[in-house]
């Protein structure tokens, strides 16, 4: 794409009343804007990594046997009155509408009990299961406070998938698989290294739930982290009996604040029973489905990565999620040498199906490099005169600030 | 994919309230759920149908200098108040909601007012225009009735592009531009022959604006087409004024009922003046940005397909939009030779690039052959001892309903 084709503008500020590191940058570069707190839209290039992120987790939840489909945000009263979920005074984060026949609709902040209800068209014998079914939608969640950005959104895409297996025992063995596709989609985005497991509290469905958890200042949880396991304590759970059940000392554990980017539950038959997803068994038994669910914020994991990859001069993103891999920099006016071969350029990447992006604007190369950093593509290449007069192109590495002086094939090489 | 694996079954009966043939269908053959009225789930064929149509849109609104965002659900009391059209006296439609402090917020039935006030950060001179932002979002309309399937929904995905020019002269030409995209968009569809461009009322706007009218009993407009011409006119604007600015005439006209499947408007300045979006022009004058709105509803073709283009049998997909090429349908038990050659033939059609259902279920021949026929695949081949003997597949095409026997290379000549 061409940066004179995009209509977003880079500014200097982000609005005064944004705190968190993503949200400014973000706004800065023109990847979000703010419609109010917790609402943002995204903007193309913000739009071109999410849907990256999208795609990263399509893949690994296909690889465990995920199907998807869609659900609405629409949602009837009567579903969470057989939960216990509909009051106000139960969920507190409840966005309702209504009807003009004055019915009271709610809008989804999860999709468990739609699911639920839905399958009961079709699931009836054991023969049906396992179904492992997921949506990438949109969650409404009525936050009183909204002041992390992208973090902790009032509306939201997410990733969650739903299983239902016919035993326990069958769910342990799903659940294990997602625990592997939930590692492989953060290790894809980036953050394998900073992203532990962690121990939380299960709630009234099982002992423990899983977090994954993003080491970062900007957290709103506090971990106890082991390095030696690779796994943590959320600090809801930190009792002598997980430290012995996990097998770690108490002092071997560092606390730190960390963001919660993706969370796995076991849910037993709570839904299946309050709704009556029932299947007959083997033995012509009828029993509760059983239940788990697996949540990823898609905006939350893609400001995680602005919030913990970024430095002071812009965004870093990784090649796997980044809107291009390659900025090409023309400091040449339109139709001088230097703007022709970085068109050249352009084309040549293009065909060999490198995601290009090429600043073909008539303006400053001071503002020209500051951009650049700010977006914060992996690469950078510059065309100049004075490259020109070398025969070569400079490439910067934006992590490492790393520059060399290259030719196209080494070019090609480094950024394929 | 193997159906085996597709967790929605097939219903003999569409729920009774469900009056439309677009719906009863769909959700007989497991496509959509009906959530309440006017709000449906998408299952994962029926996902695979509109992520077609949204890739067929997507590229057309590309070709024409489009660039995707995407914006949100909630918006703002304080923009419609700039406009008018906050109070539920002008628009009929809204669904209302509140934060928890209390703040009304609305669901975005259309995003006029959100783009142009965003575009503020983004234009300010003549350099910076002109500007074709399109997304595919949910859009929110609290219809009094919903009756009609996916044909009117309360919550539907919907692409509207805005477009962003300098004057009158420009907007023409592009408008004219975006006919031409969206004269592809339904012949791409497999609504071309069915659909003509209809000259409707412009309202405030201007004297005309464009809606997209595919022929169908199940439409709830009426419209006067004209065959020579290969347009139609709404009865909204049915005068000697329009007959004569057109050249045709009234006794050439046929009354038909139709499916508004798209409209084009031209919006001239009103948005941008109320909202302030503002240029400097090439003379240093300020001037108000004049704009444009595009919308196709996803669902709604969908629904006008499965609606015109199916017979008693079930529903009937042109190849560009079915959620699968071939259904391959295996007449073996499990392990038989027949189910054998017919997943070795799956296997070497995916790997062909071909997209393939395989119906490797344990299960009646009458009833495979009723799903296929129901979930209308362009093609169905069947591989029983019946055909291994003639060392031939059974090719039927789902819209003739001709048959053949073909060997290997025929059947993936005619499917590709």
């Amino acid at each position: 794409m061409r940066q004179s084709q995009l209509f977003t503008k880079t500014r200097r500020e982000a609005p005064k009343e944004e705190v968190s590191t993503n949200a400014k940058l973000l706004i800065r570069a023109g990847y979000i804007n703010k419609e109010m707190a917790g609402v943002y839209s995204f903007l193309p290039l913000g739009l071109r990594v999410r849907d990256k992120i999208a795609g990263i987790i399509r893949e690994e939840m296909n690889s465990v046997g995920g199907v998807e489909l869609e659900m609405t945000a629409l949602q009837n009263q009567e579903l969470y009155e057989k939960t216990g979920r509909w009051s106000d005074d139960v969920v507190d984060n409840w966005f309702k509408t209504k009807l003009k026949s004055g019915t009271e609709l709610g809008l989804g902040f999860t999709h468990e009990e739609m699911i639920t209800e839905m399958l009961k068209n079709h699931i009836s014998s054991y023969k049906d299961l396992p179904v492992y079914a997921y949506q990438i939608q949109t969650k409404f969640r009525n936050e009183e406070r909204a002041k992390s950005g992208l973090m902790r959104g009032r509306e939201f895409l997410m990733k969650d998938l739903y299983s239902f297996n016919d035993n326990q025992e069958s769910l342990d063995d799903f659940y294990d698989q997602m625990k592997g596709a939930y590692e492989r989609i953060f290790e894809r985005v980036g953050l394998g290294d900073l992203t532990y497991i962690t121990y939380a509290s299960g709630g009234t469905f099982s002992k423990y739930s899983h977090e994954y958890q993003t080491l970062s200042e900007a957290g709103e949880d506090t971990i106890y982290v082991s390095e030696e396991k690779k796994l943590a304590i959320n600090k809801e759970v930190l009792t002598e009996e997980t430290l012995s059940e996990l097998g770690v000392k108490k002092e071997d554990l560092v606390e730190k604040k960390a963001i919660e980017v993706g969370n796995i539950f076991k849910l037993g038959t709570k839904f299946s029973s309050a709704l009556g997803l029932i299947y007959t068994d083997e033995q012509g038994e009828k029993q509760p489905v059983v239940m788990g669910s697996y949540g990823i914020g898609l905006g939350r994991l893609m400001g995680t990565v602005a919030e913990v990859l970024s430095d002071d001069k812009g965004l870093i993103w990784p090649k796997s999620i980044a809107p291009f891999t390659l900025h090409i920099v023309s400091l040449g006016i339109k139709d001088s040498e230097a703007y022709k071969v970085a068109e050249e350029l352009y084309k040549h990447c293009g065909e060999k199906g490198l995601e290009v992006f090429f600043d073909d604007r008539d303006i400053a190369a001071g503002e020209k490099f500051a951009d650049a950093d700010l977006l914060g593509m992996p690469y950078r290449v510059v065309v100049s005169d004075k490259t020109l007069k070398e025969g070569k192109f400079e490439l910067k590495e934006r992590k490492s600030g790393e520059v060399k002086m290259v030719n196209l094939s080494e070019l090609l090489a480094i950024v394929k």
